[in-house]
C-alpha cells in the first residue's frame, strides 16, 4: 500500500491512520429527498482511548446519556450519527432507539455495542424513524472506506451550508502523527437546538487518563468560545478518539509528545470553531471579540460572550451599523467589573472608545464593519487577564430558517 | 374647577392630582424632522416622595448616576426627559450636559436643580446636542399643562410605534386616589440600548421609607418580566413620584392603604409592561411564560425568562412553527432544576409535553402560535415557585430596525 496515496484521500476524521467512515441516506427527515446523507458511522481498527464534552443543558437527548455512560465503561471502537431528528425529549423509546443505534453499528462493524457513541441532531421532541435509521446504519457499516471523511461530514449536517472539516499533523518522539475532525453547526450562535457535534479522531498513543483534560482544556479555548454561556443544546458533543495506530509509547502527563497533540487538537477544533461560526444560520459575516485587561479568566470570558452573544451588536454589525455603543453597552451587563474610565475598545484598528467617545469618522468605522471577518478588541483596563469569543451577525435570514425549521 | 372635566382630559402621568407636564420639539435627532417630539418636563405643585428602579448594568448613562444621586438627597419635584440620545458613554461631558438639563428644568420650572431627575434614551455614545435640549426644555416648561400626558408619553418614544400609558384609582380611607404611568420601550426584549424609561405618579401620601419597597416589588413582576436577565440597557429607569396632593394620613408600612396604592401601582406598570413586550421592535405577537412547579421563586424566574428570550422560541413563534422542543431546550438551560419525566408543558391549551412527547395536532399548535397573544405554560414538577415572563416573537423587521439604528 502507498501511504501517500492513501493518505491523499482521505479528510477530515479518516485522515489518521486507521479510521474510516460510511455514510448512508436513511430518509430520516421523511421530506421526499431520498438522497441526502443522514447517517454516518466511524470505525477504528482499534479500540480508541476516548474523551468528550457535552452539553451542560439539563434536558440531555438519550444518545447523550447513552454516549456518557458508554464513555465511563472504557475504550470505544465506532461513533454512529444521524442528522435530522435529535431524539431529544422522546422519553423512553428515545433511549431505547439510541441504543438499538448502537446495536445496529456493533452489528454491522463486528462488535460490542457498548464499544460504540451515539450522537443525534435535527428537530427536538419527534420519535426517530429507528427501522429506517438501523437500515441505514446497516448501509452505512457496508461502506466502510477511508475515503469517506468529507460524506461523513456531509451526513452530520442540518441547517449547515457547507461541510466543516480540519485536519493537521505533528511529530513526537521521531513519529509522525495525525489529527483530524469534522464538525456540524449552523444555530450555533444561539445552539438551543442546533446541536453542535464534532468529532476529532488521533492516530497518537495517549494514556486514558490524560486524555480528557487535554480536550477540556481546547473546547474552553475553540468550540465553547462560540456558545454563548450556557446557551448549550440538548445534543452539544465533542468527542476525541485516539486509536494508537501510529504507535510510539503513550503520551503521559506534562510530556512534549502531549503537548504537541494538544496544539494539534487545537489548531483543528480552532479551525471548526471558525468555520461554524461563518457558517451560522443566516450570516453573512462573521467577528472575533478579544477581551483583555479582565480581573479574572471567568469575566474576561464573561465579557467577549456577550457581546459576541448580544442580538443589538450582531445586528448594527449586519447592517454595517457604526453603533459602537452597544458593544460597550454589552461589556457593562456582562458581569465583568471595570471602571468606564479605563475601558478602550477598537473596531478593526479604529479606537472609538478610550474612557470617552473618540472623535471618529463613522463612514472608517462602517468600512470595518463591511468586512466578512470583523476584530472587535476591548480592553477592560482591570486586570490582566484576556479571553475571545466568535460571533456572527444575525440577518433577517435567521428568523426566516428559524421560523419554519420543523415545517 | 370641575373635578371631572379636569379629570376627563389628563392621561397618563398627569391624571393623579398636581401633577403638569410639557413637550417640545428639540431636534435633537438632527433628521430634519423638525416636529418631532423629543423632550419632556413632568412638574409636581409639591414637593413628592420619590422611589426609583435603575438598570443593573455596570455602564450606567450619565443621567441615571444624576437621578440616582438626587434621589438619595430627597424630595423632587420635576423630571425631565429626552429621547434621540442617551448620553451614555460620554465621558464627563454628559455629566456636565445631565446637570445642564436639570438646571435648565428647574429655572422653567421655579425649582432647585436638586429638586429635578433626568432620563435620556437613546443612540449610545454621541455627545448631547445640549444647546438645543436646553432650548427645548425651556420651552416645554413653558407649555406645562395637565392636558400634556399623551404627548409626554410621546416624547419619550425611540422606535416605539405607538404610546404607553395607563392609569387607575384606588380608594383608601375613604378618599380617592390616582395612579398614572408612562413608559417606552421598543427593543425593551433585549435592552441593552433600548433604555426602558417609565415614571409613574400618584397622589396619594406616602411615607418616604415604604415607597421603595413597594416599586421594586412591583418592578419584580412587571417591568422585569420583560427584561431578560442582566440584560438591562445603560439607561433603564423606573420611578415613581407620589406628591401626596389628594391629602390623608400618610400610607405607612403594612397599612391597608398601602397595600391598595401597590395593588393599584401594580396594575399600571403591568399593563405598560404588557404595552411594551407588544410593541417590541419588529413584533408581530406577544406571550407569556408561566412557569410553575419551581424548586425556588429564582429557577422558577430564570425558567420563564429563558424561555421568553430564547431567539430559537421567538423565531418559532413568529413562523408558527409548532417546534414546541425548543421550549423544553430552554427551560432545560435555564439553570432551573428539574426532572424531565415530571416536566409539563402547553401551548395555548393543548398539552404537548408531559414526561413525553404527546401526541399533538401539529395544526392546533400552529393555530396557537398563530394568536396575537399566546400563553405558553410549563410545570416544571420541582416545587411550589411560579413566575412569569413577557415575551415577542423575532422578525426579520426587528433585524431591519436595529442594523441601521444611528444612520
Amino acid at each position: 500500500m502507498n501511504a501517500s496515496v492513501v493518505e491523499a484521500i482521505p479528510a477530515g476524521v479518516c485522515v489518521p491512520r486507521g479510521f474510516v467512515a460510511g455514510v448512508a441516506a436513511a430518509h430520516i427527515r421523511d421530506d421526499g429527498d431520498e438522497r441526502r446523507l443522514d447517517v454516518a458511522v466511524l470505525r477504528s481498527e482499534r479500540p480508541c482511548e476516548v474523551a468528550g464534552v457535552f452539553t451542560r443543558n439539563l434536558v440531555k437527548a438519550a444518545p447523550v446519556v447513552i454516549s456518557q455512560l458508554t464513555l465511563r465503561q472504557g475504550r470505544v471502537q465506532a461513533v454512529v450519527i444521524n442528522s435530522g431528528n435529535a431524539n431529544a425529549c422522546t422519553g423512553a423509546q428515545g433511549f431505547r432507539d439510541a441504543l438499538q443505534m448502537c446495536k445496529a453499528a456493533a452489528d454491522g462493524c463486528d462488535l460490542d455495542p457498548g464499544q460504540v457513541l451515539v450522537c443525534s441532531t435535527g428537530v427536538i421532541g419527534r420519535p426517530l424513524p429507528v427501522d429506517r435509521v438501523v437500515r441505514g446504519i446497516r448501509d452505512a457499516c457496508a461502506a466502510l472506506s477511508p475515503a469517506a471523511g468529507e460524506p461523513a461530514a456531509r451526513a452530520m449536517m442540518t441547517t449547515d451550508t457547507v461541510i466543516k472539516i480540519a485536519n493537521t499533523t505533528f511529530e513526537a518522539s521521531g513519529r509522525r502523527y495525525a489529527v483530524g475532525g469534522m464538525a456540524k453547526g449552523a444555530g450555533m450562535i444561539h445552539p438551543d437546538m442546533a446541536t453542535l457535534l464534532a468529532l476529532v479522531t488521533t492516530d497518537a498513543p495517549v494514556a486514558r487518563d490524560v486524555l480528557q483534560p487535554v480536550l477540556a482544556r481546547v473546547a474552553d479555548q475553540t468550540l465553547n468560545c462560540v456558545t454563548v454561556d450556557g446557551d448549550t443544546s440538548t445534543n452539544d458533543t465533542l468527542l476525541l478518539l485516539a486509536n494508537g495506530v501510529a504507535e510510539g509509547e503513550p503520551f503521559t502527563e506534562g510530556s512534549a509528545e502531549l503537548a504537541a497533540l494538544e496544539r494539534a487538537v487545537f489548531e483543528v477544533c480552532d479551525s471548526l470553531a471558525e468555520q461554524v461560526v461563518a457558517d451560522a444560520e443566516g450570516a453573512t459575516k462573521h467577528f472575533r471579540v478579544w477581551v483583555r485587561g479582565g480581573a479574572d479568566l471567568a469575566q474576561a470570558r464573561a465579557a467577549a460572550r456577550t457581546v459576541a452573544a448580544s442580538p443589538l451588536v450582531k445586528t448594527a454589525i449586519h447592517g454595517a451599523d457604526p453603533n459602537w455603543g452597544r458593544v460597550v453597552a454589552a461589556l457593562g451587563r456582562s458581569g465583568a467589573q471595570f471602571s468606564l474610565d479605563r475601558c478602550r475598545v477598537e473596531v478593526g484598528a479604529i479606537t472609538v472608545f478610550d474612557g470617552a467617545p473618540r472623535a471618529v469618522d463613522p463612514d472608517a468605522v462602517r468600512a470595518a464593519f463591511s468586512s466578512a471577518r470583523i476584530e472587535i478588541d476591548c480592553d477592560l483596563g482591570a486586570g490582566e487577564h484576556e479571553a475571545h469569543a466568535w460571533g456572527c451577525d444575525l440577518s433577517a435570514e435567521y428568523v426566516h430558517i428559524n421560523a419554519d425549521y420543523t415545517t
